[in-house]
């Protein structure tokens, strides 16, 4: 007997994910690390956590807190969301939105409510490695999602049909996206919602940087467009994920799911088969934390971070051999780096890790693990003079190649 | 275009479970509720969990409480269950530990692990309601667990084969069951490990109310059974699944699972795709309270119950019409009751809460909805006074019928 032999089929098509696997060996003080999507601790609203704990943790308040409660979520933190999604242009009721424990759970259970096996995920090419992974359990097959794709919405269908299943959704992040740090414009945002129109299909839309927008001016989420268009959201295909984990603290996983009534009602009943429901003692903190510093909080992310990104772009200008692209985005907190054809990403971290500098390879972004010559830059955790001197030694390690 | 036109085929199976319904009508303070499988929140450690956060979110920790952390769970908590496990008999290492959001999660994970599509999971008849609900995500088959049962394990495994795929787990919950209360002797408890044996399948061992003994002597975990005949760990096929939502509090939802290595590394995979880990500040906060309080907490939570599990037994001697049939157990939170056949627990329901008292009809607790002549009563969220009135609510009630 081997508990192996037991596992069902699509164990196989799940593997370490490199990234959390990464953060094992970065342990080590002197390595400049460019690598993981993580918020700087250093600006985590702690006073605002504590003080929201000892409120929850009263007398008055722990047998609630710490007690059981219902599967869609703390009704005062669904309608602070609310009206944070009005803000954004998404007209909304707290019965439009379940709480999910980060967006990372989102993607799962949106997996589980979407997807027989062989059906088609749209997905970006690159697009966010948790999502792969995420949707992998549920078997589907990847097609290419792309503003710029030629292709009619019917040989996208046919193929999805020839492979055995339908074309269910195409997932995407509009805003300054893991991991190119790309935006999409407003025609390209309008030519993938017709898109997602003509193949009848959801559209995920993964919101978790929205926030964090450094440059120019914010652009309208697929939901309040579609609700635009289509006047209710009831009406509308789009799924929006939103998250904490970026805003406050990732460390509570906290995030949110915003949809029409049928597709709430419907993971509401695939959470509590799931896990309940997300922790009642974190629900609560994070609304008394978001009502009382959200704001103000993501102002002061987005000062430290701009100035981080601008750092990044400066160093790249900088120290990059002329055949080396990047991306230039306008928030988050990734730059995307393409190297000449022929480079591997995988081979230069083992020697930029001698170099003591550390970044993600490109390739296990892409479904079929192509365009291996790429590379994530994360400039979140890393301050501007470190950050100066961790590109300055990716450069030496990238002329020693050539 | 409807987006429930695009649901996976498993939604089918899922529906509203009647517990979470039901406790949204249980805010009425005159209906004596022995529904639910709540712990009674006037005994949740506060001041623990509140100096636990205190110490979480002080400065010098906040930035570890508040950030991304592994997905195998904080590594002091599972070095506490590591021992806490050595105490029930299973020597095993942190390396055998995968922390979930709540045993309800691992209960997902290990369907996930494990069932393909027409897959036979051996359930009890009746079993706990949200196992039904985790496992039906992944479209088994159920078939019955008994430690009576006569059939020849070829002939078990033909069945499955027959509906198209294995057996590939035994799912049980041998101290005082969810719902019906029942302990397994070791008698039974060898022949069911016997019977997984034959079948070569793993067994999933539901530990959620294990430490909630009142009467007679701790009975070896199949773990502990299992390690004892194969002599380590790593050559065991049974999956232990701990909490600590009856023991400290559910609301922070934090479970455990402790397996042999290669099950845990494929957990661990799973849970880094489905929501990347359990909430670090809770992990953080629960290893506090356990070290600090967990024993004197138990042994006050088994005073309170014990008395209550006693007094629902008095009352039900008192009150039950004579041919009606209850359990009688060591144990938990839950006492399961027989009426004559040909009533129904739901129809009862009905008139009970009229008479404002509650309780959770049987049926649902079979995979094949059978037996509806049956109900569990809840005692750990009611004191012995409230008991003896509501058990005489219901007696009546009954009586009323005849």
């Amino acid at each position: 007997m081997s508990l192996p032999d037991l596992f069902a089929n699509r164990t196989l098509r799940m593997s370490a994910s490199e990234i959390r696997e990464l953060l094992k060996l970065l342990d080590q003080p002197d390595i400049i690390s460019f690598a993981g999507g993580i918020p700087d601790p250093a600006y985590f609203p702690r006073d605002a956590f504590a003080e929201a704990m000892d409120v929850a943790l009263s007398e008055q308040a722990a047998g609630v807190s710490l007690q059981y409660s219902t599967s869609e979520g703390y009704t005062p933190l669904r309608a602070w969301i609310a009206q944070h999604m009005a803000g954004l242009g998404v007209p909304c009721s707290p019965d439009n939105i379940m709480i999910t424990a980060g967006s990372q759970q989102a993607l799962d259970y949106l997996g589980k409510l979407l997807i027989d096996k062989d059906d088609t995920a749209l997905v970006g090419w690159p697009t966010y490695l948790g999502a792969l992974g995420a949707f992998n359990a549920y078997e589907p097959r990847f097609d290419r999602l792309d503003a710029a794709d030629n292709r009619a919405p019917e040989e996208i269908a046919e193929a999805a049909k020839a492979a055995g299943g339908r074309v269910k959704f195409a997932y995407v992040s509009p805003d300054f996206a893991n991991p190119t740090g790309v935006t999409l414009d407003m025609t390209e945002r309008a030519a993938l919602l017709a898109r997602a129109d003509a193949l009848d299909c959801a559209l995920i839309e993964d919101a978790a940087y929205q926030s964090l927008r450094y440059e120019g001016e914010s652009l309208a989420p697929f939901l309040a467009m579609e609700i635009e268009a289509k006047g209710d959201i009831e009406a509308c295909r789009t799924i929006y994920l939103g998250s904490f984990s970026k805003t406050l603290a990732p460390g509570l996983r906290v995030g949110w799911v915003v949809a029409a009534k049928p597709v709430i009602s419907q993971l509401v009943l695939i959470k509590q088969a799931a896990d309940l429901q997300t922790a009642t003692l974190n629900q609560i903190a994070v609304a008394h934390v978001a009502q009382a510093v959200f704001d103000d909080h993501v102002a002061t992310l987005r000062d430290v971070y701009s100035t981080r990104m601008r750092a990044m772009l400066d160093a790249l200008e900088e120290h990059m051999p002329e055949e080396v692209q990047w991306t230039r985005p306008e928030g988050g907190m990734f730059i995307w780096v393409t190297l000449p054809r022929g480079m591997d990403g995988k081979a230069l971290l083992e020697r930029a890790l001698k170099a003591k500098v550390a970044f993600v390879p490109g390739g296990a972004f892409y479904a079929d693990g192509s365009n291996a010559n790429t590379l994530r830059l994360n400039f979140s955790m890393v301050t501007p003079a470190r950050i100066h001197e961790g590109v300055a030694r990716l450069g030496q390690v990238l002329r020693a190649e050539g």
